[in-house]
């Protein structure tokens, strides 16, 4: 049985990691920490696992528990884990972060978009990017993985193909995204209420949020070029799902059964990538409390852009979901042990 | 392997069937038939199972298809399975039932609050009404099952252990309870377009809803005396949940601390139902895509009435899911096989 | 034309003051105090209102605003307006008062359910409890109001006729209601958030909840003795609306026709009181965003109870709607100016 | 008075011009028509105007009703009133048309997109495209107007000063817009059941959508040359609202400033369109039973993209509210008669 501790595990991110874990056969939850709620017991915050899990949280001493633990999750603030991470910590145990410290590798870049100055930034080259679609083979044996944004993984996995491909010029991209609410986390803010989210669309941080350069380092590795784009996110009412949809110019005259075959053969040996059939569009409802993520695209003939559409959970692919994956590669288990979970609809 | 089919799966109730056997380590779906949607795959229809299963929709051929399957699920209208269940069929293979055919052992009280001629009365007798945490060992061994409505099991289980312990009037039991929209189904009716549902509460079926009697059947068994109960079903704006809040006179005086021993030593050995921490209200997000119900109960010494409430999913222990405990009782299988679930939340 | 102003505008309650009076012909807002936000300009918090009113929130100086000010509204926290009001006060301009302060008659009552030391019982006598329905008379003439709470609102108003007439025993009546989440206020509790509400039904203050006592006073001055009830309030995933089903034991045989005549004679001559036709229930999505309380019954004859429901806006009739209808009484207004909103669908 | 009358009054628009019309002083509202409801009184059908409005549906005999009404309201399917509109029917009476019959001025266009032979091409040319904030003086003293369509309305208005200042490329223009559900209609279609529209988000019409040609037109017109453009709608868990961001390349260097004294000119004199302060990006909720169109921009100077905002309210300004804007514009009221409702929040 592998030991995992989460670090953060009552904000909606440790939540699903604790549903996720709970059903994986391979694992034990050893400990769950909370700033928030050290000293009580878990099941009393998240009562969907009353009678499921009987520990109480405790407070975060990470360089003590990483001795007696095999993999450590962290859904924590950004900053946080880069402040306080070291090497003898990673010669201890796995770290799976579901914050951003770890996932830009030009610490400057980081630090521009952040506002925060990087506690370990020597630490950063020895992170991989955990998304196991794209990086696989730099996931295995590492000892930490900067588990990506819940944007950037819908953003790029809906991308790639046709940047990998040269089917789009990627400095044309615009990628507008719609979050549900689970996405702002679990701190009590006004502008989080029912009565302010319900009923209501919006964009946020608009030209300025902090997924940007995480994806466009993505899309610059697939395009081998640096490239830029826009990404503008919003909030929708609903618990769980993101929908991206992105636009871009074509390069070149190209069919859409030639698009079609580029994202087939992309992605023909990912169990949790589904490109879907012709005509039909993501929706988040079809992946709702799975690591699934739905995929398709349209060709506009007209103006000669391609419209590019993923759909998945936010909390599972986009977080949670796709930390188990990683946790899955880095322990040498089959990449869908434990998340193997139907969607759940309605 | 179980070879299981499924007659109605296009509905919400066969689309969670599918969900939870999809998952179920003992079952394999042989067939899935659907009126409206012969011929089609099912995938295009619930997109959540797209790359899960590649079925098409058939037509029901009742007695043909029992010759080759081990069990049958029928998610099917009312007055529908009991107009083509034979004698014979129940001889190739068995049947557990979702709609309310089977239900009410008097002929004559269904025919009168359903409004519908039974077309094979002889049957009921042969049934067992498959509530297993108070009926387990009349289930064992059946060929049929008459699987309980979404309202009465979360009513029953709540009301029960006092109404058999006697410390509260049975005839004076009033069950408030709350739905959400999936118990109205699939079909394409005004009144449940979002903007007809959203943002909006209302009571139905006042003094006259279907389940009333079949509440009513249950707690007179457990009173030893018949029982006359008034039943109030209100839809709110969700997909998923039921909650029932049931008001009933005390006997006699009794201590918050005896009440819970009832409920407590009556539900101990069971995985499904958890009696909640004093205090803590049930609430249906915390039970959200699981099999669980969870209960709990106030005393009002100023009024000497005990409310008593339960929250469940009603299409998983209110449908799909008890179905599935059901057949793990008939197969002899744990009763929680498949079934495990953690509740997603949020 | 009237100066009005408003303490507690930032809340829910206060911002549909706002929406009200500023399309009020006979009235000017003055001044909107806020607790929270004083400083600020109340466009900027509630956008709604941008270019239409362009003040700055300031602080609560009650005695000197009380000078300048024909009417001030209060919608503030339990105990506050209690706290500082004075007969000084009053000489100098009329109060109508949102909280629950001087509703309850018996100042002891008041201080065991609130839990709260009344500043100021002296002055209850002299306010009048602003249901217009009930208690038109008293309110005209007086200095201060004692606004009703939401749930009192909807329960007193569709139980009443049925009390006053003598055909239910009032010691069974049992309210079951269901609130929109607009009633929980607007304070940043990590209970409200859009993610713990959304999908979830709950009850809450079982046996406990505050509006009891002011519920039982109004229905012990129709029935003319002491009434005792159980009323259990529940958090809907809605914005706004109030449903309340009631139940209770008939005095003696009725007829439907009998019942319906009774309701009609007594709201014959209201305008916000709208009596459904027969077999029409209630709902909350035809009374949103107006001052319509939408009653009904329906009569069981097998269990010899009646069903009351009613159905309104929890911050229009409920709150604010409520506040500017006594408002108009007390200045010799027609009682519905400002007021004939139509209620908003979908 | 003014004597109106509405066909098509039982869909979501026509039931939001009952709305508005009874509160309008200079409207009485004559007649309503519905194909699906004739014969029935409206107020079993929209129970919000129980009590305000006692007028059965009648069905619609457009020649013979218009010689007794000032002005009607068509909110009839598409090419409904293009096969039955005729010269001698608006010799009678003004007819403002909420379908999208004569909104395009090349019925070629038009055909090809609605895949509709238009029945009556000649009154094309009759039309004033009511969208009073670009096009006030061509309304005024006509007989037809064609009311905008939702999406149109609100992303025109919010891309318009900057095409007809010439700061962006218009042939780089992509529009992302989400919508309400209300704006899919009130026909029972499982697509647009509750179940299936809560908790999702998804594209649709993707580069096909008909109110594509719409928006090129009047972006054409506002740049002085053809624009073709790519308009993605989106269907969102919500009943009302329209959010809509679109992307355009700089022509050139520009600041914030300077593109902030662009949309604030255009709109200085505009009662419902409102240019929102620096950094607050227009939110449905803020708009929601009004008829304002909130609009604001963000610059992006790292990609040389302008990011344009607008928010309004589908069934107001998108629909029925212009419809009454227009109205107001024919009879030479007051713009904003009966349209000054304050926007409901929450």
């Amino acid at each position: 049985m592998i030991k995992a501790g989460i670090i953060g595990a009552t904000g909606y991110a440790g939540g699903e990691l604790v549903r996720i874990l709970l059903g994986h056969k391979d694992v034990e939850i050893a400990w769950m920490a909370s700033k928030s709620y050290a000293g009580q017991k878990y099941s009393s915050i998240y009562e969907n696992v009353y009678q499921l899990i009987d520990l109480d949280c405790i407070a975060d001493d990470l360089p003590e528990l990483a001795k007696t633990t095999d993999v450590i999750f962290t859904a924590t603030p950004q900053g946080y884990l880069g402040s306080i991470l070291t090497e003898d910590i990673l010669k201890e145990c796995k770290v799976i972060d579901l914050s951003a410290d770890y996932r830009i590798t030009d610490v400057e870049v980081y630090e521009q978009w952040y506002g925060i100055k990087h506690g370990s930034p020597e630490l950063i080259k020895q992170a991989a990017y955990g998304l196991p679609e794209i990086h696989r083979e730099e996931i295995k044996g590492k000892q930490l993985i900067a588990n990506p944004g819940c944007y950037p993984t819908c953003s790029t996995l809906s991308i790639y193909p046709a940047v990998k491909a040269g089917i789009i010029d990627p400095n044309t991209i615009i990628i507008d995204a719609k979050s549900g609410t689970s996405g702002a986390g679990r701190g009590a803010k006004t502008q989080n209420l029912y009565c302010e989210v319900n009923e209501n669309m919006k964009a946020y941080g608009v030209a300025t949020h902090r997924h940007t350069p995480e994806i466009e380092e993505q899309l610059s590795r697939a395009a081998g070029e640096p490239v830029m784009i826009n990404f503008t996110p919003h909030l929708a009412p609903m618990n769980r799902g993101i929908l991206a949809t992105s636009y871009a110019k074509l390069t070149a005259k190209v069919t859409k059964e030639e698009i079609r075959k580029v994202y087939e053969d992309c992605y023909k040996d990912e169990y949790f990538v589904r490109v879907l059939p012709e005509g039909h569009c993501p929706q988040t409802r079809w992946v709702e409390g799975s690591n699934f993520v739905d995929v398709n695209f349209e060709l506009d003939t007209r103006t000669g852009r391609l419209i590019m559409m993923g759909a998945m959970d936010n909390l599972v692919k986009g977080a949670a979901g796709q930390a188990v994956q990683n946790m899955n590669i880095l322990f040498d288990l089959p990449e869908n042990e434990g998340l193997k979970f139907v969607p759940v609809f309605p």
